[in-house]
């Protein structure tokens, strides 16, 4: 696919995948995808991730039914990071927050100042 | 430091950073810190990454004068990405356009969608 043939992927053969919500434009969460789950997301319309810390497929969404709706997809000038606008079902994080961007740096602490879904 | 003390870098010493538009929420760009660009990014508020094609400190908008002024610093669930949301001086990528993301999926292409600054 030549789409796929345009992107660059590291040294374990993964891309670094963004996922930004569509309508609120709230970045929900970063994670990677390799050749097999970026061709999944890009024929289904659903994010397939290649999950590093399981090393296995990670159909986001497949236990918890948060799954990720792609409305549009996008590849940096270096062909190394995508950018994908979805329509989250539920919240993105496994802890229960809308975006896994819940801690912010207040001073010198990361305070929780994220939405719970 | 506290702050860098929750960030979990990878096996390279980089942790993910993502700029995002403080105003118009679009996302700029992703790229890495590693301990000491992070420090001095927390430090100074202004964002200083990691360049791994270079392997050298990369004040961004140094040579460019696309400083990017930081407006709110949060950490992901894991710990092992960060969003930045930041005021955008010119624009982010060298390509030209406000963000690097400037390629968008329609139908089997990348297509150019994206503004130049």
């Amino acid at each position: 696919m030549d789409l796929i043939d345009a992107v660059k992927f590291d040294d374990k053969g993964l891309v670094t995948a963004i996922a930004q919500d569509a309508e609120s434009k709230e970045v929900l969460m970063v994670a990677y995808m390799n050749r097999d789950t970026l061709k999944e997301t890009l024929e289904t319309g659903k994010m397939v991730y290649w999950s590093r810390s399981r090393q296995e497929r990670w159909l986001k969404g497949e236990t918890s039914g948060n799954v990720q709706t792609i409305k549009k997809a996008m590849i940096d000038c270096d062909g190394d990071a995508l950018l994908f606008h979805i329509d989250q079902k539920g919240g993105a994080c496994h802890k229960g927050y809308i975006s896994c961007f819940f801690r912010t740096k207040e001073g010198d602490a990361w305070n929780i100042t994220g939405e719970k879904f």
